[in-house]
């Protein structure tokens, strides 16, 4: 009997026959707040899980290691099987969002370099920021992890940014999870919507993220499903030039 | 004439008729709270004086660079011009105070390595966290500064540690702040006393810091007091077995 393991924001994750293997379903929900608001919207969860399944797909063909294996429905995945790290990896390319309020800056400045930021997933304590040497006291993740983690969050920025770019999309800022696999191998996990990204149109300045919901710009499946549109059209022609 | 640069939660700094030199007053003042609590103990500001120029003075002869100069008064220093970083460097023996609520620990449980963590100073954003990535992307600080003040930082935790345990004190978490001299070395700068840091008695675990103002649980000047006191004879006894 398959058994639901967790049911997070936006995603549940449920045990499958085999003991490797979890299936993933995205829900049909947005929250904004840290879960204090939460909204029903059809189709966005199989909008967020074609864009990040397209986006997994891309960056294991560029060779980045991570827990996906394959679709098997509109909003479900088969992954393989990871111990979770509580941690959010946040890259952030373009001031927006916490980063702006947190440090008194005006959104859309761009960062000379991305700034790297790590938070401690737990609904308690409002997912706290967390630096490399409390993650190491608090025996979260050794040094070597972290450098690894960091090091596939770099990959992912190098290229998705070019990807999204050619989407006339700016990726403006991301958050990445990673999972320790049965052989200890550390993973890119969770998914890469724009749940979790912010993505500017490059012409516009629209935002084609969850911005459109937390501050009520836009349709969110709409937003979604334009953005995949894009995001396939900017891979069809990367193959067609290969 | 001198003129009052700036006053600050418990000190005012003053210009001299040297441009190089500011005076430092400490006042007879405690605030919790980010400022928002605020009281007058008479003798404060001697107290905490006394110890920092202890403690700066103990560290000058260990070989840190620091901005300070002498003692002129009893709540009064003269101290190099400098520039300051907006930063504050916390290092963490102990977990205590805020890290424990930050991540839902117990408070007294020691640290197998210190945990550093850098802080904005600003009062209207509430002294936000920072790392590395954002101080250098915001231009605060470069990477190579960065180097040296955690160096300074460590030094200080080495040398203060075995200080304050010969006190029979506990030194629990400290925070120090740096600043830019007009040649631009990096220097130790603003003050170090139980304003700043938390001592915990070795055999009694009792609080002789500013934890009795923000518990409420002693008098604030006779604590500082006794610090002071057990400090002297700590260095007395250093000097002795030199």
């Amino acid at each position: 009997m398959e058994k639901l393991l967790y049911t997070g924001k936006a995603k549940q994750m449920w045990q499958t026959t085999d003991p490797d293997v979890l299936r993933v379903v995205y829900l049909d929900q947005a929250t904004a707040l840290n879960g204090k608001q939460k909204d029903h919207f059809v189709g966005k969860g199989a909008a967020a899980n074609a864009i990040s399944t397209l986006v997994f797909q891309y960056l294991i063909n560029h060779g980045i290691k991570t827990h996906f294996l394959k679709k098997v429905a509109p909003n479900e995945d088969l992954v393989k099987k990871c111990q979770m790290f509580p941690l959010e990896f946040v890259t952030r390319n373009v001031v927006a969002g916490h980063f702006a309020s947190r440090y008194g800056l005006q959104e859309g400045q761009l960062l000379v370099e991305p700034v790297e930021e790590t938070f401690y997933k737990s609904d308690e304590l409002d997912d706290p920021f967390i630096n490399e040497s409390a993650t190491i006291a608090l025996k979260i993740a050794t040094h070597q992890e972290i450098v690894r983690m960091w090091n596939i969050c770099r990959e992912v920025n190098g290229l998705l940014k070019l990807l999204f770019a050619k989407a006339g999309l700016q990726l403006v800022d991301f958050k990445l999870e990673f999972g320790r696999l049965s052989n200890g191998e550390v993973v890119l996990a969770d998914e890469f919507s724009p749940d979790n990204c912010r993505l500017w149109d490059l012409s516009t300045g629209q935002h084609m993220d969850k911005d459109v919901y937390r501050r009520q710009l836009a349709d969110l499946t709409q937003t979604y499903a334009e953005v995949l549109e894009r995001l396939q059209g900017a891979i069809e022609e990367e193959n067609q030039n290969d």
